[in-house]
């Protein structure tokens, strides 16, 4: 025989040495198989979700590499949970440079694998080729609610809320002090401060501990990727209504508060920005104080931002002086 | 209100344009919303697969798009198949370049469409994001079989005949003939024949006709994507048997059999070159006969290539001299 044919590959070895470790579900066979099989859950919708990030562009280059690996499954674990669904496991797809090496690997899946952990959602299988482009990650995550349970962005009625997780804005001024860490004086903002900002635009925070909670209340709801004005626009059309914010509501962190203070033009930034990764959703308005309290016991911020009328799709945000504000662009497109 | 904030966004144009006409499945939502809802089939286990293909790796960049389209979910099809699986849909994570136009996209997504509605493949959802580098599809699969019943790598026990569908070798020659179009003359093909070849590389056949038909009679399965030695050498491991392949009985299609004619050392590219996208079984010796006639009758041929023995991984090609080849590389690794 061909000594060749009893060796393992170069990508053999790397997916066993970084990736089989993260690979805890039995149906994932080791990752020693083409294929992953999972027994669904009696009862229930899977819910299916995908999403990628290009170095260059959902990441820096130089971004800690076990940041890249906690953000591109949290990115997807965040929709999974403003659907509703608890998660079941994903599919990763790694286009990389052909040199990469170890320095980037090993960090990169520790995060990932921590992050598998913390959320029990394990690695189910994968596929690793090589690229002449940047990093560039795909996640396919797969979830589950009961069945006809989704949470949509269509749903929302004249007379709901409109709630948000956590504070808003804050990786978007995360991601301009990384372009610009001289704005960090500008807006003299403390170190604990800014680094806080940083962290937030690094390492998303999903809401997988209220999900069946918001299924409980919500009539909508979406996560916040490509910004709250932008978002809210896609929820509202989807759900054939308007909206109306009193952006004096939406939740900012003392790090946000503060450089908002010195810099009052960064609201359009906080409300437009990208990469919140909070939930967006619209209750009717008995059940914002149950929502409110469940997931306050659970750990999580609901902060009520606005209402919900008759209309065709819009969202209005106004401003301190009841005026409604304008946006140069409302939301974050690659296109 | 902000006028933007009711607009389309660029991106949710080009999926409005290209992909809302694929996403059929009524739980993909139009692509309207942040992820599918899927009642996965009762007594099923679900089978997932992610696999990538990148421009300049995987295809060509002047490749047809439409090709393109088909190859990324025929590859996926094809591993769902071998698995002994029915397709239920697939998630697209899209990086493009920017200055991505109609030109590549409308048939990228025409030839998409079409297999997806030929392999009763619907797409579920995705994400479209752009890059700096190579055009980067990522699709994760979906499918379903009775639960337990997974074709695995592992299963194929001594005694077992090793089998094949259709042709291998041709989508090896196609590169080649890609890359060195002079080629043709040397092996003095006819142009029918350098034109079959092509596109084999361009176009795989994923035998989803005979999912059923391999689970009721195959032992282990997987599909060809890395080249027969190759991946006859995974399959060995993953079940701890040696197999014995008779490289004169492995089918060849009229157009490889006159290349081979004229240059016999292509046997090495026929044997170890990747997509093939054919299946490679392992089969107790009395169910070949069935196997062969149900896939007759679906219209796929399988061909008895080898035999199982006891061992510990190894997989061993005789020549028609009955000596062991020797292959410089067995498998296609990107690293």
């Amino acid at each position: 025989m061909s000594k060749a044919s009893g060796a393992l590959s170069g990508e053999e070895r790397l997916i066993a040495r970084y990736f089989k470790p993260l690979a805890k579900h039995p149906g994932a066979f080791g990752l020693a198989d083409d294929a992953a099989a999972v027994t669904p859950p009696a009862g229930c919708d899977l819910v299916l979700k995908t999403d990628g990030i290009v170095a260059g562009v959902h990441f820096f280059p130089d971004d800690p590499p076990e940041t890249v690996g906690k953000k591109a499954l949290r990115a997807n674990l965040s929709d999974l949970a403003a659907k509703g669904a608890r998660p079941l496991g994903f599919l990763l797809t790694l286009a990389l440079p052909h040199d990469i090496g170890d320095a980037w690997l090993a960090p990169f899946a520790r995060g990932l694998g921590a992050d598998a952990e913390a959320f029990a959602c394990p690695l189910l299988g994968g596929d690793t080729d090589s690229t002449a482009g940047p990093i560039t990650i795909s996640i396919a995550a797969i979830g589950a609610v009961p069945q006809g349970k989704m949470l949509r962005r269509a749903g929302a009625k004249a007379g709901d809320r409109v709630v948000v997780t956590g504070t808003i804005g804050d990786a978007a001024l995360g991601l301009l002090l990384r372009r610009d860490i001289a704005a960090a004086e500008r807006w003299s903002l403390t170190r604990e401060a800014r680094n806080s900002l940083q962290a937030r635009y690094l390492v998303p925070e999903p809401r997988v501990a209220i999900a069946e909670i918001l299924r409980a209340h919500a009539s909508a709801a979406m996560d916040l990727s490509d910004g709250l004005a932008g978002d809210l626009g896609k929820l509202c059309r989807a759900s054939a209504v308007n909206a109306e914010i009193d952006v004096t509501r939406v939740p900012l962190s003392d790090a946000a508060r503060a450089a908002l203070a010195k810099a009052p033009v960064l609201m359009e930034a906080i409300v437009t920005g990208g990469d919140d990764y909070e939930v967006l959703a619209c209750v009717p308005a008995g059940k914002v104080e149950a929502l409110s309290q469940q997931a306050s016991a659970a750990g999580v911020l609901v902060s009520e931002i606005g209402t919900v009328a008759r209309g065709e799709g819009e969202a209005r945000f106004l401003g301190a002086d009841g005026e409604p504000l304008v946006f140069a662009q409302t939301s974050f497109s690659h296109f």
